[in-house]
């Protein structure tokens, strides 16, 4: 028995410009989603044209399965936050009744998207019209209901906790008060479809700018690669922690992510991405 | 005359969760999504129950009066990027027809939406459910659509390109070529509302936690500024240019953007945000 390792290409997920950057297998896609502090959240109110779209937090995670591999296997993706419930009420009886039952299945929960974009490169050609970034994004389809039971709702809560910084649930206050149990929303996202979106390389020319050779002499082209850079931390007033461990941890932790992400920078900058480009 | 500074209070753009949070004025809105290198552009297909939310570039302007001050004055948001003509004609007359005619007249376009989304700190607490992020978000709908006229679209393509990196469209081939112009997609966003939100300071801790000396001895809290960072710019293997003027502007941009950077997400690491927090 083998769980596919990528979304099957749909028309819902297929990436149609510049196809040859299109991904969709389980690692690209859950491994960019669970990089990115934060995540942006799209849905609908019935009683607007103009679909919401909020930054939360959030990861992968299945619950039946937990020590599955993100990468090789299937997840949901869990979302602290908040929806309004009239909304996710009018939101499962006015759509998932028409649309999404390819399977044969009445989908449960309210349909939401959740896109994710980083960009590590601003590409700066010869003309204004090639100027592009470097940039990783993706975009996730599912249904999405409230957790509630408890297990499921704790196994979340940990997993988004040391998903933004590894081990901090451990070093932390837990388990959660009933209090904070019952005032924490949590969302788990059924996913129906998805697909990520990976540009990296130089700039791409016109071939008569490439030819022009005053042009080459005048203006600079090249990358600007860019990435997210953690700073030293700052400790709270009210902080009265003995001893250096945890800060000791903090520090490497961020000092190893600001490599890492200057590193995937400056790989992207000169990497080809095999293809078509603007 | 004075044009309203701020995006007027409505069901569309209230700020329900942490209401101290959201900010409506034009300077605040426009200013987080100039500063945005890439925007979040969310739109519905009507087969299909999920939004579609991408990564586009784009900045605000006004083009009927074009030196309008973007903190003060009412804009447009020139977005550059394709949406399925099919899907914009689709929208238009199953969506505006229904919505958006509060003020008596037929929206005409595309309903859309923008958000963007930059996180300023990671922020520790004692317990879990009281970390937080230090981030800005915008939110803002209006109604989209494609730009014809060429002089308008000249006018989008250089504020675009010259928000990517100041001075650059004066620094590169121009004006473009005449299939560079049928080839480029620009979308003009009439703003119907629009909202932004801020969360600064370090951790909110609950009371029976912060009088639990054990507790505050043993975890550590505060926050983890984080900033977007900008790299040496890798040249193009093509690049044949004479003399170090462009390169040391991009220089001092990059230096100046991180020094900007770093100093907003310290501040926001240590300022209060004048009310609730989580």
């Amino acid at each position: 028995m083998s769980t596919p390792p990528k979304y099957p290409k749909t028309s819902l997920n297929t990436v149609k410009r510049i196809a040859n950057r299109g991904k969709y297998d389980y690692s690209t896609i859950h491994s960019l989603l669970n990089s990115s502090p934060i995540i942006h959240v799209s849905f609908n109110d019935p009683h607007s044209p103009f679909p919401i779209t909020l930054p939360m937090i959030g990861c992968t995670g299945n619950f039946e399965d937990q020590d599955a591999d993100p990468n090789t296997s299937a997840q949901d993706v869990y979302v602290h936050g908040y929806v309004s419930s009239r909304l996710m009420k009018l939101g499962s009886s006015s759509k998932s009744s028409e649309h999404g039952k390819g399977e044969g299945e009445q989908e449960e929960g309210f349909p939401l998207s959740i896109s994710t974009a980083e960009i590590q490169g601003l590409v700066l050609a010869l003309s204004p019209n090639h100027h592009s970034l470097n940039y990783t994004s993706t975009l996730i389809m599912g249904y999405a209901t409230p957790v509630t039971r408890e297990s499921e709702k704790l196994y979340a809560m940990q997993r988004i906790t040391n998903n933004l910084l590894p081990g901090r649930w451990e070093n932390s206050r837990q388990p959660p008060l009933a209090s904070e149990m019952s005032s924490t929303s949590i969302l788990r996202v059924r996913v129906v479809s998805a697909s990520a979106k990976v540009r990296t390389g130089g700039p791409s020319e016109d071939r008569v700018d490439l030819g022009n050779d005053e042009l080459r002499r005048r203006v600079w082209t090249g990358v600007v690669p860019t990435w997210r850079v953690w700073g030293e931390a700052v400790k709270a007033e009210e902080c009265q922690v003995v001893g250096e461990e945890q800060e000791k941890g903090i520090e490497a932790w961020r000092v190893g992510e600001n490599m890492r992400g200057r590193g995937s920078a400056f790989r992207a900058a000169v990497e080809g991405d095999g293809g078509e480009k603007e």
